[in-house]
């Protein structure tokens, strides 16, 4: 791990718990729905609809806008009909969702000794105002967007590395997912997995042991490997 | 004031001091030099370096870069020829400058009820390092490099507004500068002067009364306008 500058870090389901935070969020907006269940449902179609963009079958669109076509198809399913308030209210849970216990502290370690970025396939927008309410160190958002595609694709984690003026081997991609770690890698990034067994509830099986130049169980974990105490802190 | 969701905060001279930093990390590299002349002179060059990528005459190139070429310009008219590290070494004395003593208290209590954004000329990464040495608490950084042009230029501020999702007039933009509150309250932002006497050291005047919204003299007064103790804190 020598030589890592920077420390860019995927947010939903990495440094968030996406399915407490939008589970929650569904219970509260929609009532007697299986909760769980639909925000389950809701993010299964993340990487489909995130994958039309990247390949060039659709021009650009905001993650909110793919979570507002995926909820509402999801809705009809579901034969549910909420007013156009609640929809929009449920889009926004996904800008508010809390941090897994260990990420405050151990992105406060991380960041004493490397530059510590957000790199999510997240807006800017929602990717600020969520580090803002979870109050998560970062240094810099960063996000897809700036490249105006999506991960995996390797513009992403290029741009992130052009914008800090790193080389992209001096990038460490932290994420709990195969797929981010695989597109960090083939654009020339390090690799971080965090395994994070219930990240995707009790429905979907989480990523566990993927390939990685490291793996953890915790943001604590990596600042012990990358920043172990009395080395120079 | 009501309706401000953004504030977003020039940095040379309105948050970090410029003068000191620079004259004291030339006056270290330099030598005998007459430091504090040198920085002035130095940022003399920057405006009109940048205007020369504003309005297209050439293409886009980092401040970085303009900073370099205004640097080796300076040196030959003192007949000054430093090393290559030396020359690298100056040009990295805008990465890391001081706060101004009123900086870091008045943003954390401006960060309290608003997205608090760094929204300079610099490049993102100079601004990232900047903010992260100094301890500046800001919500995200947004740099002139993501316009691809630089303030005064409408883009700039647009941009900022765009990538955080809310309304130019939802945007206050804080400067010790008229041609960059100018540029955006053209830019239809809301715009407020901080006061800066010493901002330019004592070869050359700073800006005083201009143009804005409000005026203030520091950022805890403009915290003391913007987030009264109190009101809902």
């Amino acid at each position: 791990m020598d030589g890592i500058r920077v420390v860019a870090c995927d947010v939903f389901g990495t440094t968030v718990d996406w399915y407490a935070g939008v589970a929650e969020q569904v219970r509260e907006l929609l009532g007697d729905t299986d909760a769980g269940a639909f925000a389950s449902q809701w993010r299964e179609r993340y990487l489909p609809s995130m994958a039309n963009v990247r390949e060039g079958r659709r021009d650009w669109a905001y993650l909110d806008t793919l979570h507002r076509e995926s909820l509402d198809e999801l809705l009809d399913r579901h034969g549910l009909d909420p007013d156009e308030d609640t929809r929009r209210r449920l889009v926004r849970a996904w800008h508010r969702l809390p941090a897994w216990p260990d990420s405050v502290e151990g992105l406060t370690r991380l960041r004493e000794r490397h530059i510590l970025a957000a790199l999510s396939n997240g807006g800017f927008a929602l990717l600020t105002n969520l580090v803002k309410a979870a109050r998560l160190p970062f240094d810099c958002i960063l996000s897809a967007e700036l490249a105006r595609t999506y991960k995996p694709a390797p513009e992403v984690y290029l741009t992130a590395a052009r914008l800090l003026d790193v080389a992209p081997d001096e990038v460490l991609m932290v994420a709990a997912h195969g797929w981010d770690l695989d597109g960090a890698r083939e654009a020339g990034l390090r690799t971080a997995f965090l395994e994070r067994p219930g990240e995707k509830g009790p429905h979907q099986a989480a990523d566990r042991g993927m390939a990685a130049d490291v793996s953890v169980a915790s943001f604590t974990e990596l600042a012990d490997l990358l920043s172990p105490a009395g080395a120079g802190r």
